[in-house]
């Protein structure tokens, strides 16, 4: 008999497919990261193309690791769309060009370990509540801002996923009635008013009515390339018309805050996502702010509002979480 | 020994504290109403001198349903106004004078036997989920809207509290920011645009404008009496403007749905309050079209949006229901 017939499997590998790149890692143990690998991506017409290229991906960081591939007990996945969690098929990835990839059972084939696969948003506050800020909550709400605004709901300790695993979609409530058009085509949606998204049309705006910002010599004139670093460098530098558009988006995501507040009075909320992790604590100040100033009820008006903590690494993590959280509910969607 | 000694304790005494009246009845071990009685009440300096009022009328429904007291084994009350369940104490109830009355602790020394109090819209909502449109759901939400916008939430079968006792809160979700201020004192929320104070307010408005409306023939110039039935009795009647502001408060009411669908993605939606029970389908229809329009996933979009059914009893019914709820978790608060 060989030893390798016997070794443990005591090893998750985590994939956090992004727009443009997906990163890998191996989760020991202990929960430390044992060793990753990233790749850039690009949308392809044959889905299965990229998942090929994730898979080889995930093979190298099981190299960078430096641990036999037979330990692996589980590949946990977030990527950037919705997906039904019991079936594994991703209903749609814009980014990726995606329409109902079964994403499980192709990587399923070529990684040949069980897959667990979750948005990426959810999977960011599953990593959170695991291993972040929300650590141990009964009861949290994450909302994260970045290209778009998504969220993930915590009740009764455990990801709350809805009658058709498609809660938490916090960037998709109107809280400005009549307000301009999202992505989605809804007016005046949170993620209308306060993503990055938001935040470039805001300033493309201003800056065609003839204001001065720090932010056309930091990221050009056309601004379509401008990141959340860029927005929170012209911030530290005290550029007032980024000051004013990048605090409305805070003032914002205070009035979605205060919408689930009011709804679920949980124990704490999470903030994150590109924007609130460039920008930090200036964003959520001002957010915070907005926020209690519409929380309809005294007692509750002290929940914490605390930026994500996890940073890059939340994705791998909270991927990782998904393989556990299947593993104790077997037979069922992982942690439902 | 007398046979009273082993009467069977098998009758729940319940109570729906209004802002004007108070209903009581008597809910037998088969769940019919035995007996009732119905009192109008005004505010007093000293709350015990209405809750002295309440017992006397509580014992009345009583004598009404003919059985003796003793087969009393609790008291559930439903209260106008936020309640901490855990202390039975109401913290404000606007319409009663109310502030901080532990009408649990008052209601126990003149009822002598144990009481279940709670908010009377979430009343109103476990009333739906044991015996009416949401029974048995797993996860449902309630929006009621009458002279305020109140809800409900049920989650894993159970009514959902939150951290404070205070979830719920969907009148004061902010669905169109810097729009009309509500009586809360916060601008644009559910409640500021659908209430029927907000119905009130804007037929106030047209009329002021030199609009001409049926509802001041039903209701008088001044409108400060204006009911729910007036107003359904003018779009009976097809009144252009009742049928224009009645129906800006039922796409504010979509719009509150579709906040609550996006974020729980719940398996239905309880529409109720006066405005709704005295309008019906018609005001349901335009909600539930608004609603569709903005939930975003495509899987969602069917919720069933429904009309309470239980109309003037869900106070009483919900009331009897939080007494069981509380013998089946003793020492924790009813159905938490």
């Amino acid at each position: 008999m060989s030893g390798a017939t016997y070794m443990t499997k005591d090893a998750i590998l985590a994939i956090d497919l992004g727009g443009t790149k997906v990163l890998c890692g191996v989760i020991g143990a202990d929960g430390t990261v044992l060793g990753r690998a990233k790749q850039s991506t690009r949308s392809h017409p044959d889905a299965s193309v990229l998942l090929e290229q994730i898979a080889a991906c995930a093979r190298q960081a099981v190299s960078a690791a430096n641990i036999d591939y037979s330990r692996i007990r589980g590949v946990g996945v977030g990527v950037p769309g919705p997906v039904n969690t019991e079936t594994g098929i991703v209903k749609v990835a814009p980014n990726l060009g995606w329409h109902d990839v079964p994403a499980k059972m192709i990587l399923e084939k070529l990684l040949e370990v069980p897959v667990s696969i979750d948005n990426d948003v959810r999977v960011a506050m599953i990593a959170e509540h695991a291993r972040g800020v929300a650590r141990g909550a009964e009861r949290a709400v994450g909302i994260f801002i970045g290209t778009g605004v998504g969220g993930g709901v915590i009740i009764d300790g455990r990801i709350y996923r809805g009658r058709d695993m498609q809660a938490g979609e916090v960037g998709h409530m109107i809280v400005k009635a009549g307000g301009p058009e999202g992505n989605c085509g809804h007016h005046g949606c949170l993620e209308a008013m306060a993503s990055r998204t938001a935040i470039t049309r805001d300033l493309r705006e201003a800056l065609g009515r003839g204001k001065k910002s720090l932010l056309t010599k930091l990221a050009g004139d056309d601004l379509s390339k401008l990141g959340s670093g860029e927005l929170a460098r012209a911030i530290a530098q005290d550029d007032k018309l980024a000051k004013k558009i990048v605090g409305k988006s805070a003032k914002y995501a205070g009035y979605g805050i205060s919408c689930v507040v009011n709804l679920l009075n949980p124990d704490i909320v999470v903030l994150g996502g590109g924007v609130v992790e460039a920008v930090g604590a200036w964003y959520v100040k001002r957010a915070t702010e907005s926020a209690r100033q519409n929380v309809i009820s005294e007692d509750v008006r002290d929940v914490p509002i605390v930026q994500s903590s996890l940073g890059d690494d939340a994705g791998i993590l909270g991927a990782a979480q998904l393989v556990l959280l299947a593993e104790q509910a077997p037979g069922t969607p992982a942690n439902e």
